[in-house]
């Protein structure tokens, strides 16, 4: 070799695990990412495939040698009951995981130190840090995909709770009588407005199938008066679980995100309307489509990397 | 004089201002109350009599030249908005104060630094540091008296919010379609769970009268089957505000103060039923009363006060 052999850049990888996708990125502290990885969950294969998928796509993503880029460690998101001081997924149901030691267990096989969290609250870190919730201390991330959850913020911070477990907005009693949910509460959130129940609420009530939550939203557009029904009552729920979030919290800002974050201002802007409808004596906070869109996951696991490695370096 | 004088112990006046009563004492930190007064609110005199009611407690608590004591400042609080970093009572609707300079103005007058901050966020404080709460990092004080507030505690600090309004956990729309109240909205828990709305129900629905809180309570466990009722609405709005605040914060305990903490056990039991019920997926947070009791406003504002000495210090 002749010359200065040149500094290998300092990388984290980023895993976020959901119950379809395991979607990786290798990225420098800037952002950049450097490789990326999407492989399908093995959820019916069992925990042992699912552990050693994640460990593929961190393997996948490690630099090779002409990289020029080093992995100093992992971040790993996923759903669920994450105990990231322990490093323990407690439970997740769209994995199939359960007091399994996730941290240790992939930072053994891949040779670096793992960080975990919960995939909606690293993705309110992302919105905190470097998303619309820059510089603003009291807001509220919503996630609304599959299931909804929130990651709660204050004073800049994500609240993680007692047990791992704050921002079940998705679980609030929206409907106290009202249809009972996967979860068997009465009446959630995510039973009316999530992107499962807008195409399951759409069919039952007779539309046209198959569709996509996107769809019923377009369709409501056009004219579509059960697609109509079926979003109005979605922002019925919504709009009462953003009431209670600003009774309890009192944000600033609510910054929406997750899969049904794309239908935008369709989505926005009646909401708006059904929050100022609720709130009687107090203003409502702002409500806005989060600017990181489909990044925030994997920008907030790449931050609870970075987090972990400032802290014990 | 003959001999070296002794060096006069510092002490603080703290200052509950509701819209009934003022009630003040001085204490030093160790919490010793040396003086105490227990004026009337003169709310129907206006601002200015208020503002004048609270100077002539401040100042008939000052230490006496006998007392060996010297007042370092006051801890001034009070229900409303209260934005106790600008020192200004935004608005109080029992106390009819509105965008009032009050730290200003109590302290000119008194000639002692004040701190103002809102009554019961003063008094989880007070739970956080010296009562129920001590060492508890995640959770929520709920004060049921003539109306319903809550404290939210995280990280062991009491959350404010963007606008001081945080922890209106009265006016959560446990009925969306309920009854109106006060406020403007439909079904809030405080239309059917504060001390003032039980007697008010029990006698809408054909009980006799009168009655305060605590009877209509004492009367359900004889068998009054109005009063029975009443009270079993009651717990249903509770249990529902503390499934909602249990799903948003996940909180490891929720302490009871105000005046309706005094039914105990006729409380606290059949709530935790409540709470039980309403959660399907997570265990329920313990309830507890206080055990600073009504204590509670008055130790949080010397700690106000304190809080305000050292960080000035």
């Amino acid at each position: 070799m002749t010359g200065p052999a040149r500094a290998a850049q300092a990388a984290v990888i980023a895993l976020d695990v959901g119950g379809t996708a395991i979607k990786g990125a290798l990225e420098t502290r800037d952002g950049v990412v450097h490789r990326r990885i999407d492989l399908p969950t093995p959820v019916a294969d069992g925990v042992g495939a699912v552990l050693a998928a994640v460990v593929t796509a961190a393997e996948e993503l490690r630099p090779a040698p002409g990289d020029l880029l080093t992995a100093r460690g992992a971040g790993l998101i996923f759903p669920g009951v994450v105990d990231s001081s322990a490093g323990v997924a407690r439970f997740s149901a769209n994995i199939g995981w359960r007091d399994l030691p996730i941290r240790r267990l992939v930072s053994e096989r891949v040779g670096v130190p793992v960080a975990i969290d919960h995939d909606v609250r690293a993705a309110g870190l992302a919105e905190a840090r470097l998303g619309t919730g820059r510089g603003v201390d009291e807001f509220l991330f919503l996630a609304i995909g599959t299931g909804i959850a929130g990651a709660v913020v204050t004073r800049g911070s994500v609240v993680a709770g007692a047990s791992c477990t704050a921002g079940e907005l998705g679980h609030l009693p929206v409907h106290p009588s009202g249809d009972r949910c996967a979860c068997g509460q009465l009446g959630c959130t995510e039973a009316y407005a999530s992107a499962a129940a807008l195409p399951r609420r759409y069919l039952a009530q007779g539309g046209a199938g198959p569709v996509r939550a996107e769809d019923v939203i377009a369709r409501a557009g056009r004219g579509d008066r059960i697609a109509q029904r079926v979003l109005d009552e979605a922002i019925v729920a919504l709009g009462r679980a953003l009431v209670i979030y600003t009774l309890v919290m009192d944000p600033a800002l609510v910054v929406i995100g997750g899969g049904l974050a794309r239908a935008g201002a369709a989505l926005t802007e009646p909401l708006r309307d059904e929050v100022e409808r609720g709130l009687a004596f107090r203003p409502a906070p702002r409500i806005v489509i989060s600017d990181l869109g489909s990044d925030a996951g994997r920008r907030g696991a790449a931050l609870v990397a970075w987090k972990a490695l400032d802290e014990h370096a």
